[in-house]
């Protein structure tokens, strides 16, 4: 993969409203297999964590079953929850998201996956937050960093997947 | 106790903000003892519920804690659950609140006790929703007249401590 075409598959992260965060990415794969990337829990394993080790506490993928990952990382281990809200395959999940070094901080998760029809899926997510304090300070965490460390791990992945 | 002084002894509910529910009400007793009655579960189990039967599965009062209650009404079960993010005895609690009916649809409620001086406490809990609607959704579900009730059902509990 040239330098060029890695750096145009980067996520897009925008702003569209005061309280929320958008990001648009799109995979080399189609609808169905990113699908199982996103709901089956091994291999949401192999690339959720940017790589680093995953530990899938829970994952009870039902309207109001609940999530647990703990991501080890080179620094320490960080955990991450949520409950489901709706899960309508192949297409979209909504969730709640809470970092355990903020606990009580609750994001409203919005996933799309959209079939581009030419074999690849372009996904949009759309992150609700309380207020727009906490917004600008997840965009101040790193977080594009890690996503794209993440969507990278993902492309790898769904490469080798049928 | 006069009608006229129960009528009084309703808790103001306003809406200071378009995703914010304010409620205000007074207590016959000390703060140390209201303070009790919202940290002790023994003691949370016997008022929260409106007078139901209320089961604590799970309180852990600390900043990252989880809680979860179920009531059992006439009508049903119904489950709530959350997490704590501040605790500040003996004055202030900030936690996510969420019903088992409408999982991932999550509000902020911040709980302050204020001593009036005079042996009486004044509650103020503002619950932040994620959208308007939410909100005004939870003001049509009958919220207040469970709310009086379970503060109520507080009154008389606080009447029975030291």
């Amino acid at each position: 993969m040239s330098a060029a075409t890695k750096s145009a598959n980067k996520a897009t992260v925008t702003t569209p409203a005061d309280r929320e965060i958008r990001i648009e990415r799109t995979f080399d794969a189609p609808r169905d297999r990113v699908w199982r990337a996103f709901t089956d829990p091994k291999l949401l394993a192999q690339w959720w964590g940017r790589g680093n080790k995953l530990v899938i506490e829970k994952f009870e993928l039902e309207r109001g079953g609940h999530w647990r990952f703990v991501e080890h990382g080179p620094e320490g281990k960080h955990g991450f929850e949520g409950r489901f809200r709706e899960i309508t395959p192949p297409s979209r999940v909504v969730q709640t998201f809470e970092w355990d070094g903020m606990p009580g901080y609750v994001i409203i998760e919005t996933m799309e996956l959209e079939d581009l029809g030419d074999g690849r899926t372009r996904i949009v997510n759309v992150s609700l937050f309380h207020t727009t304090e906490e917004r600008d300070g997840m965009l101040q965490s790193g977080m594009e960093e890690g996503l794209n460390q993440s969507y990278e791990a993902l492309d790898r992945l769904l490469a080798t997947l049928e």
